[in-house]
């Protein structure tokens, strides 16, 4: 299932949705398409309702956090709204263009960010006048984002107030299902809920200043919509082998990454089992797989302007699109 | 206020409550207190409970999120539990032994914590070969703990598995209670709700070969209950000055750290002002200053040891006290 969170007006302000993807560009709201499916069988309608809003929640969080329980509910209720029978499928749809899409889940409870691609880094050192620390091919290490800044497909990306260098990371993602500590690498995939594509945005003057002290990007990496995620997480049963997916990357329309998750060094697996080392991983934490080889302005040589669109594709995962617009100072200027 | 969040047995499972801390070592629980305040005042019981659960939740991160309206509510409550004539006043009291603190906040959205204290770098840079890097001067950088491995007062803190080196660092933290963006300095300490001691326990070796990568700390400060915050949270209205409190720590009941929060370089002005450029803070997110100067194992060479137990104090913030036990393969050993 492609699950997307996305919103719509509502009187008592915008309301947030968890709904499926389908092929024909059509959002099924999964929750509205239950009740749906419930009244069809005869169930009362207070009996619905109270049924639905519990087993399919609105916030793709908890949803995750129900596991397989929530998603075959929510897997019944889809294909009962693609069967031919239903008159009244329109109650429950809604066309992509006509609702906002946002992060899949909009506030994870963590985001943990790796480096896991060697081509990235050997292109990116050098340029440092230094080689790949060593303990890099000894750790997956990762900074954490902060996930109350994350972003969804078709948002625009405002370039930070304090930063000229906007730059773009292109990256895969992955969502925690089933929690757990101490987690086996020969066990990891099973606590892979889904997969999600990740532009990393990057205000590269201060994420230089800050990692010279020490302590790794903060304002660097954090500002509002900075970690856009999207657009929809994809669940893994859908993604036979994550491992050989094509990743292309264009600005404007024109080519500027062409590559395949083959090269990865980290596997997700390795990723799990260090993370999970006398820690708890919880439901929907999302862990990135950092910038593939090319996968970044800061390695071509072509940081973002205002204007630019910047698009991620995934086999498999869709496209990730997004606007560059110019900041505040320089509107108001 | 001094505001705690602890665990009472329940039928279906622990619960989770939110109570004060009182100068007779008990905790009041405040929705229950609430409640019982409007049945003394003549409201019916259902619509008591509706009342109290609605304005007094469970969760201080909800708590917090009301502002000031719960706040007061909270106030109301506690002042009538402190009034002479309440004949059940133990029907919402526990003595504090009688409970598990838990950390005030026990899944922050957020935990940044910075180096505000230079006192600390001179003790630390020298011995690493390097003198303070220049852009500590010109920002206050941090790093973001892992909000999902809180600990709280009394746990005990088991040496990671992975580590040889355990230390603690000893620190203060603020907890932002009105959200906001680009907050001004002159305006910053509104928008903090409060202020507890903070432990961050740090595993020393894994955080030298990660830091060598450049990324910053990672399981190096996160693993299970390895942000120790507590014992409560108390209101900043009962702090009169933040930048003058004496701390104090020990091991084993031995004083090994004596200074003042006056020595202080980066503001907690500065550091609202600086992490919310461009980025939305929401309230509940937790700040740490950063080890304040001989706050830590690594300046005075003594490393944590299995049965040792640390003790945090800062004036008008109370005790935060912990044990240290051994790793899990020691024990199986």
């Amino acid at each position: 299932m492609r699950l997307v969170t996305f919103e719509i007006p509502g009187i008592m302000g915008s309301l947030t949705r968890v709904g499926a993807l389908e092929s024909n560009n059509r959002i099924v709201d999964l929750a509205a398409a239950h009740r749906l499916m419930l009244l069809d069988s005869g169930v009362s309608k207070s009996a619905a309702d109270r049924i639905s809003s519990a087993l399919i929640p609105m916030d793709l969080l908890l949803f995750i956090e129900g596991g397989r329980f929530i998603l075959e509910e929510a897997r019944k209720a889809l294909d009962w709204v693609r069967g031919d029978r239903i008159p009244d499928r329109e109650l429950c749809t809604f066309a992509t263009d006509t609702v906002t899409l946002r992060s899949p889940i909009p506030r994870p409870p963590l985001l943990r960010d790796f480096m896991a691609f060697e081509e990235h880094l050997q292109n990116i050192y050098p340029k440092l006048g230094r080689s790949i620390p060593p303990e890099w091919y000894n750790l997956p290490v990762y900074y954490k984002g902060n996930p109350g800044s994350t972003g969804g497909h078709g948002d625009d990306i405002r370039i930070p107030s304090y930063e000229q260098e906007l730059d773009y990371e292109f990256e895969l993602a992955f969502v925690i299902g089933k929690g757990g500590s101490n987690i086996d690498p020969k066990d990891a995939l099973e606590h892979v809920y889904g997969f999600m594509i990740y532009n990393d945005f990057s205000a590269r003057s201060m994420q230089e200043r800050e990692m010279s002290v020490g302590l790794g990007p903060a304002k660097g990496k954090d500002f509002n919509r900075g970690h856009v995620l999207g657009p929809c997480l994809v669940t893994a049963d859908e993604i036979p082998d994550i491992y050989n997916l094509t990743m292309v990357a264009s600005i404007n329309g024109k080519e500027c990454c062409r590559t395949n998750t083959n090269t990865i060094h980290w596997k997700f697996e390795d990723m799990i089992a260090h993370a999970s080392r006398d820690e708890y991983l919880y439901p929907g934490e999302v862990f990135g797989s950092g910038t593939v080889g090319n996968g970044s302005g800061k390695e071509s040589g072509r940081m973002l302007q205002a204007g630019d669109v910047i698009e991620l594709s995934i086999e498999g995962l869709g496209t990730l699109r997004n606007q560059v617009i110019a900041n505040r100072q320089t509107m108001e200027g």
